[in-house]
């Protein structure tokens, strides 16, 4: 892509709204639920709020930097969270997340 | 990302989403904006049913294959439009939309 | 809102949607997460799907019939499952996803 | 709708994210386009965060007041653009932007 300095955050943006959704679903099926259930319910929120700083930026929206500033502290909370629980796609989402936070971070105070 | 089969449709619709945004806000700093009209019209609701078929996939969604015939439709008539007009950001769009579209037609098909 | 024949389906997505976030995080705090887990699944899906059905409609999209086709047939997966679950915030979602249905096959059919 | 004191505002912005997304389809078929592009260039921005405020508070987010507090800025700036214009959609739309500016305000500070 070709976003100038919004590229990087962009691309974690999209890959951090899809291990979310991806986590969701995935939490949904694992035995013990209810120990997942807050990790689903951030996750929810987060792949949203991330497609939408995605589009913001793309769209060189003047809104662009206080929603990434928003977005990093769901992103943060999200994290956080996921870093708790052992399975692969928590772990990985919790990954996803901490780069997301961070560009979001370093966009929101350009 | 590790998305299986998923994987090269969801970021080939997250860059397209990316692409018809910065082309729709680029149309309208055109000189001739109306000549852009119907290629804004059309890169906003691509970039919309494109991160909503990323989404459904990350989901793993019984709906993802439909949604995604439904958004190869909408990427073919972008793809098209975008395609008459010399500028750049139309032209990169016109390619981002037709990857996606054959992404999403042979995930439709899967 | 004035927005002609689309009005009343507009407004059954949105109500929708809405009904279909809260029952998503009302389950999310049941005491049996794991009996819920296929109406969150469905919920999510649910309100995505019909807050752009309802923007495509909005927009007067050449497309807006079709995802009203698809978005009738994730209403009515998700009121068939809430339908299941004695708690309010299930009943009154499924009886927003069958409202919301109903409004979608007309508009796809018209 | 039975969402507690996220009701009215909910609805609001469901209402103003219809009438902004009806606003920028209008706005490009006005002969005068390139008048209407900071117009349709708002309308699309606060469509998609009024949608994502109305699914915070569906979801009881503890996000919710903050990304309402951006999405009043959003529409009080779309609100600002609509009303230096004539046409109807623009009329109607700054009407609703302001209502929902002034729902998204009275939530922020909730």
């Amino acid at each position: 892509m070709d976003f100038g300095h919004y590229k990087s955050c962009i691309e974690a943006c999209h890959v951090c709204a899809a291990y979310c959704d991806r986590c969701a679903t995935s939490c949904l099926q694992e035995d013990d639920v209810k120990m997942m259930a807050e990790c689903i319910r951030l996750d929810m929120q987060c792949a949203q709020i991330c497609r939408l700083a995605a589009s913001f930026m793309a769209q060189d929206s003047e809104y662009a930097n206080q929603l990434c500033r928003l977005c990093a502290d769901v992103c943060k909370a999200c994290a956080d969270e996921c870093a708790k629980h052992e399975a692969d796609h928590c772990q990985q989402c919790a990954e996803a997340c901490r780069r997301c936070a961070e560009a979001c971070i370093a966009m929101a105070s350009h």
